[in-house]
């Protein structure tokens, strides 16, 4: 049978079916450090549109599961390909078909990067918002997979605010366009952002229509304010957001973080139990903005250093920038990203440290404090997750929805979070999504056991 | 059969069921001139969530249409109760349960007037953004059902960008929190943007979580330009856009519009054939970012009058605002409402003036031309919309979709426009759409005969 499907996909799609050994390991992983058990039977690796839709036609003929694929960035295992599985990567379909600064839109592929397509687009003068930290290495059809997020959304917007339409591959081969080129447009169900996030269980998302934004004029303003202890740099991001000001950036490094990127960058050392804020404003009132911030973070009790310039602004920002390298020196992680309102970051943060304590684990965490989005790294030895270490994700995200808070703000469920599905949905919710999903492929073939398994 | 569902409705809801004839015709209409056949078996005036879940129980235990209504304001008749339907009035749920400043939310019920929540929401420094025309007069529930546009939107978005979360009840009378109150959130499916205009075909809206704003700050500068031609005037908008600057608020009206407001306010002529763009700017920079709009407008040929304080602003902004009553000196009208990507403005006017000829029709036309929405009144003689205005009406449709737009673009598909929704979303989506549909609402009792009318 296996051997079938391969035939039937290289009868078609010839030396695009990939079945060389390490190319089907790889497809088993992502970034998440979690691989699916069992090798795929084939990496497909579309060029057109007519490719995946070739690709899902033997899937479906065959009821043989199909693995949505972009850069293999994912954080949640989403587009992990296990024995038995077809991975279909749309990673060489990367070209950007229109770019419409008046209209504020750009037609794309999804296989583009998300750093790639912002370089073609700048030197019309606009920008695609969402900014993953994986901007450099991720695809824009993950992001939209994801629903992803990134540093900038507390002004900016997340994926799901910058998408005006998808052009998706049913799991039976048929194309649909979904959405629109409008700013407004309400005919029928917005499906567009039902697939925004959806994480390849309702189609392959082949293209999108993306809503841009234009470049922000005027200058950038980054500062850093140091203070005694996690809590304090919370409750001070809270302030900020409480004062009316909008910073463009507003990130919260805890203690063990700041630590571990100073050591890793040959910084002198913070003081014991310092936490940081580093902010950045832009636009045209961007110099006032940052100075109205820096009274506000002193007025809390931060040690406030303002940027002379751009250059002394990347360098305050390159710590923050260099916090997953620096993880990486502490041992292997597990990023958690739960999400919460922004006035409850305070209480986020003494619940790690609750967490902390209970489980005998170090848990360095950073915030993107201005949207209340927390990705705690449980740090454990060896590469496989621990027990323990579930145990005490399972506690944060108990406290994240007592807090009002979700499971993943930006990361997706994915195979890491689908058995707390259910804990955040309801078990009417659940059910509704999974057979809401279930109109759309109804064999089941698309990356299944993610998000909704049983 | 309809005597025993008042019976039961009745027994759970006692003076809530509401069978006065003046009320069961009321229930009929909406505000886009149409009425549905027949008279509805009740008005349920429901006070509370479990009104709402009584209701829709006795629904689906005797298989009867049920039809939800905020303040009937909606321009597409999806709020239309016929024959052999429950009207389900959530209007008197109006409470405003929760503001949170800090977090830029607030939790709402249903039946609050925008204004009014907008009033009740001023105090403490935040604002709900989405505008439509009908603020006044129409209800948060409403607004979401339609996913209503407005004024603003083109900087301050539409009522998907504003909403977090909803609380909505089944066709059975289940309750679903969906959504969340954090700012990012991406657990599942995007089920709160499917049922943002989704118009009453999924559930009932019972509550709201919206995403706020902080108010404004700075002062508002509002000035028109005078145009020879509506082409001209489009041109004019779309170079504004084109040019970077972002204005809150940027109206066009049309010659026959302007002339009929004019006479309306008993306003001197405009010149025969002019068009008139209104654009108010705001925030910091609103001075500066005026005046570069007036520039443009002139280089493009346009009269400019700046006002010198908001008093005169205001008097400027009045002549788009008269808009309505102006049109209905002239006859009975069908407000449509196409949009289109915003360089396809001036093509959208020329193809109004081609259906003018053709149809021997006047179709004074507004637009929202800072997001390419355009609301083209057909007029004409009598209570009943004449056979030659729907002709014209899809031909306007038909151009509106070459043009790479859409059939509407903040007011909703309704009984109005359901046999035009295949057009746009093609066969294969149209199914696909109603198949959700039938997820939430196996029985087909919630609002049937509107959007997915076979």
């Amino acid at each position: 049978m296996s051997t079938d499907v391969v035939a039937l996909l290289r009868a078609e799609l010839g030396d695009r079916v990939d079945v060389r050994p390490a190319a089907l390991d790889a497809a088993r992983a992502d970034k998440s450090g979690h691989a699916a058990p069992g090798l795929p039977l084939a990496v497909v690796h579309a060029a057109s549109v007519a490719d995946v839709q070739a690709t899902l036609r033997i899937a479906s003929a065959t009821r043989t599961p199909v693995v949505p694929r972009g850069a293999g960035t994912g954080l949640a295992g989403g587009a992990n390909t296990g024995g038995g599985e077809i991975s279909l990567s749309v990673r060489g379909m990367d070209r950007v078909l229109e770019v419409r600064p008046d209209d504020l839109l750009a037609v794309v592929e999804p296989g583009i990067l998300n750093a790639d397509l912002n370089a073609q687009l700048e030197p019309h003068g606009v920008w695609w918002a969402p900014d993953p930290a994986s901007r450099a290495i991720s695809t824009v059809g993950g992001n939209i997979a994801t629903g992803a997020g990134g540093l900038l959304c507390a002004k900016y917007g997340v994926v799901r605010d910058a998408v005006l339409g998808v052009d998706l591959v049913l799991a039976d081969g048929r194309l649909l366009h979904l959405g629109h080129r409008s700013v407004k447009g309400v005919t029928g169900l917005d499906l567009t952002s039902l697939v925004i996030g959806s994480e390849g269980t309702l189609g392959v998302v082949v293209g999108a229509t993306l809503k841009l934004r234009r470049l922000v004029e005027g200058e950038r303003v980054t500062l850093t304010a140091l203070f005694d202890d996690v809590r304090t740099a919370a409750v001070a991001s809270a302030e900020v957001t409480a004062s009316g000001a909008q910073p463009a950036i507003m990130e919260l490094m805890d203690a063990t973080s700041l630590a571990a990127v100073h050591r890793l960058l040959s910084l002198p050392a913070p003081p014991p139990g310092a936490a940081q804020l580093t902010v950045q404003t832009d636009g045209p009132v961007a110099a006032a903005e940052a100075r109205a911030i820096a009274d506000v973070l002193r007025a809390v009790g931060g040690i406030v250093t303002v940027a002379a310039d751009a250059a002394e602004g990347e360098a305050l920002l390159a710590v923050r920038r260099a916090m997953h390298p620096a993880m990486e020196t502490l041992g292997t992680t597990l990023i958690e990203d739960v999400s919460v309102p922004r006035s409850a970051l305070p209480d986020m943060f003494d619940a790690i440290a609750r967490i902390e304590r209970r489980f005998g684990l170090v848990i360095p965490a950073v915030a993107h404090a201005g949207d209340g989005n927390l990705h705690p790294n449980f740090v454990f030895d060896g590469p496989k997750i621990p027990p323990v270490v579930w145990e005490a994700a399972e506690e944060l995200f108990r406290a994240a929805l007592t807090l009002g808070g979700t499971l993943t703000g930006e990361h997706g469920i994915g195979v890491l979070k689908r058995r707390w599905l259910a804990d955040e949905l309801g078990d009417d919710q659940w059910r509704l999504q999974r057979d809401i999903a279930r109109v759309f492929d109804p064999l089941g073939i698309l990356n299944p056991g993610k998000v909704f398994a049983p």
